[in-house]
């Protein structure tokens, strides 16, 4: 089965929150041609311009992507806007309806949430971002790195996407194929500083 | 002083290769305003297709780019054709003249090599490429996340160039501002295989 893999790219969306998942999900198809499919898919087609500057062109508009099975929305703080948006919250229920798994990363689980997805749910979100998280109605608020509540799965900040992503690569596909991922990303982190709480620094 | 940091970008660039290093530097600039500008360049300009399909849009061309102080040069299977492209290496060494950094990740380090920027030096790439490298007259490889050689900093594979640019971060603004981005890009990693050995898997 080819799953494909729908990256929602938006005005002012954090960049790392979503390429960390592209590379996820990129890796896995090129390491198993096959398994999956990855595309980006934005309101309009076209040029985005994320939140820290960077163009890019997303490959399909909500009317022309692939039905997905997993849809990933990145953070950012164009998500403030995005959470409100019609047209972006209806593609988030649409897909949701046949999607094996809706996953967001940051403060991505807002968009979510305005979708309707987080109701009754376990979610996490950006550290920064966690006090306002927990006043979305219906909404449980854990701080862990990624929380899996099966058809959705919400990540911490940033760069928490790529744990999250090995994390579903593992499940859907095999922890096997996961690990090949992360060793062919040489995902074997050294933060320089340390890797230490959230609460630091 | 404001640095400016020039990010190149090259048909079959490898998207984590400069995306992570993009989010660590772009996130300086927007906690320490004025600490930098961040760049990207590339031969043309405009549409570059990414390793993995991601398409995204260059800031400047190598005859427009401003006179960078930090260049990072990433990796992905483009570098094997990069690596004798004139117009590249021209630019690589133009920019090795007044900057005070030039960096790489993976096997953008091959790039480097090819600019004559590696002689003598110390150096490290993607562990898949690392007997590739030990071919590379006059280089001394070192199986190391990043390797600091001062004017010259090379990192290991695709992800290993978000350890090396906070380390970067840290070495010419400071460490509390690379623990601030460090902290905002929530980057406490969780791989869920763990964080093991290279050789494993």
């Amino acid at each position: 089965m080819t799953r494909t893999v729908a990256i929602v790219l938006f005005e002012n969306a954090e960049e790392l929150d979503w390429a960390g998942p592209w590379e996820v999900f990129t890796m896995l198809k090129q390491l198993e041609p096959g398994s999956c499919e990855v595309v980006s898919v934005s309101e309009r087609g076209g040029e985005v311009r994320c939140a820290k500057g960077l163009r890019v062109l997303a490959d399909y508009d909500f009317s022309t992507c692939p039905a997905p099975d997993v849809v990933l929305v990145p953070g950012g703080h164009g998500t403030r806007k995005e959470m409100e948006n019609p047209a972006m919250l209806a593609f988030v229920r649409q897909a949701a309806k046949t999607a094996e798994v809706m996953t967001s990363v940051c403060t991505g689980s807002f968009v979510l949430w305005g979708a309707g997805l987080l109701a009754g749910k376990r979610a996490t979100t950006h550290w920064g971002s966690m006090e306002y998280l927990r006043k979305c109605e219906g909404v449980t608020v854990v701080e862990e790195r990624w929380v899996d509540e099966g058809a959705v799965i919400t990540a911490a900040g940033v760069s928490a996407g790529i744990d999250m992503s090995l994390h579903l690569v593992g499940k859907l596909w095999s922890p096997l194929i996961a690990r090949r991922v992360q060793k062919a990303m040489e995902y074997f982190p050294e933060p320089p500083y340390g890797d230490v709480p959230v609460t630091w620094g």
